[in-house]
């Protein structure tokens, strides 16, 4: 399998992961590349490596799929396949985000420095990725396979309610997470003294919303010392993420889960 | 701490559980308690055992607090207390469903018997999760702080795409996995051979959606064999389980996660 467009060397011994995706959107994909630049571990990402290669992303989710191997069948990508890590040997399959990140979060050093570290990453990355789908909601709050254009009147009440309510309640949160754990990270990360899955998660998900609501942002993020102060421009200084973002290899946000329609957007 | 409600009795030296939940309906309350069921270990709900104990839930998702030894606030319920299990013997706070499932997977033997087995179950509780967030979206679609009579036309259209789009796609999906599971569930267990945390959160699933649509379910339920035939009634006549329902102790539900509108039920 090749890794030709990939960030980092795979060593002997590594496994081969393979993350399986929609090509051409950051999309939940990005919630787990972050993973992977963050703790500069190698990965092949084959719909976005070579367009011929869609297929193996494509076929896992074929509805006559039951899956293999002992692995079930995913309902939807992201999913990840792990060389070897499956029963006898064969290739694990697993997906759903969260899910993905809490099998690599320990593998790539990213669970934090206690057993419990563990339980606290995942309910705040769920959190954010809790976040991440009631942004999705605002261009698709009632038809999930209509066009935006066709449910514009329901979205533009969502989003003022996803404004007003739902992103001070989920930032105000966040903000308070940081302040509890101030102490050991200094509000420039979520649990402990270390990155985590939690923080680039939560990264992926406000880069996310300034890009769809930029006027919203702007608006609000004195309020939030910490998360917009702190937090959300330290993360981008992370080794492996800083060159990842500079790399130019990061997919733009665009017309998938984060999108930019101007009228949804806060209008004073 | 009383256990005085709770229907098995705490053994010396087991750990003391305490969910903390809004009292008197299932809600996601339910998916935790069907977990702690199945397996007969006892837990402390004080919510629903003292009117006077709300606070406890209350006090943790109060806007000012913080977190305590360690634990990082929660967002909402559920959340489940664990004594000692927190850092230098402290108590141990987590949040999320899904979270806390994970948490309490293999400790109340409900993880199957290989250590990927875990992904799987934890990807299949996710999945059956995200259906019954999209139950609630049906009488709540476009304003979460809204009542539903504030939102019923849209509620109209989301059921509609929810009915005829999303059951399907997840009601095929579940029984795909059980398929590929087959050779050792028997079409009763989504993973492996015994009963896991994904089979008591996507038979809690099932049968919101028996209370909510029950003419759609009856009207789709010979197009699912396993799910249906096999997997929904099974799961009920597992040993604790059985028990539990049997018992009159299970919350009925009314108004919380999932709602019986008739009017966003199928209607011929």
């Amino acid at each position: 399998m090749s890794e030709s467009k990939s960030q980092h060397q795979r060593k002997e011994g590594e496994p081969q992961y393979t993350l399986l995706y929609h090509p051409g959107i950051p999309g939940r994909g990005e919630y787990i590349r972050l993973a992977f630049e963050a703790a500069q571990v190698p990965y092949s990402d084959p719909a976005n490596e070579d367009k011929n290669r869609k297929h193996e992303v494509y076929s896992k989710i074929d509805p006559k799929f039951t899956g293999s191997n002992g692995s079930p069948p995913p309902l939807a990508p992201p999913m990840l396949q792990i060389s070897g890590a499956g029963k006898n040997n064969s290739d694990l399959l697993i997906s759903q985000t969260p899910n993905i990140l809490l099998y690599l979060g320990p593998k790539l050093g990213l669970a934090g420095s206690n057993e419990t570290d563990l339980y606290h990453i995942n309910q705040l990355a769920l959190t954010a990725l809790d976040l991440s789908n009631e942004a999705h909601d605002t261009h698709h709050p009632v038809e999930m396979a209509a066009y935006y254009e066709e449910q514009k009147e329901e979205s533009l009440r969502y989003s003022k309610q996803f404004r007003e309510l739902r992103v001070p309640k989920y930032f105000g949160y966040f903000e308070r997470v940081l302040k509890g754990n101030e102490g050991s990270g200094e509000g420039r990360y979520l649990v402990g003294g270390k990155l985590t899955w939690a923080d680039t998660t939560l990264w992926q998900v406000l880069d996310g919303l300034h890009f769809a609501f930029p006027k919203e942002c702007a608006a609000i993020q004195d309020k939030y010392l910490l998360l917009m102060g702190k937090f959300y421009p330290g993360i981008m200084e992370e080794k492996g993420l800083k060159e990842y973002i500079n790399s130019g290899k990061r997919l733009k946000f665009s017309q998938g889960l984060f999108r930019n329609y101007p009228e949804l957007d806060r209008q004073d």
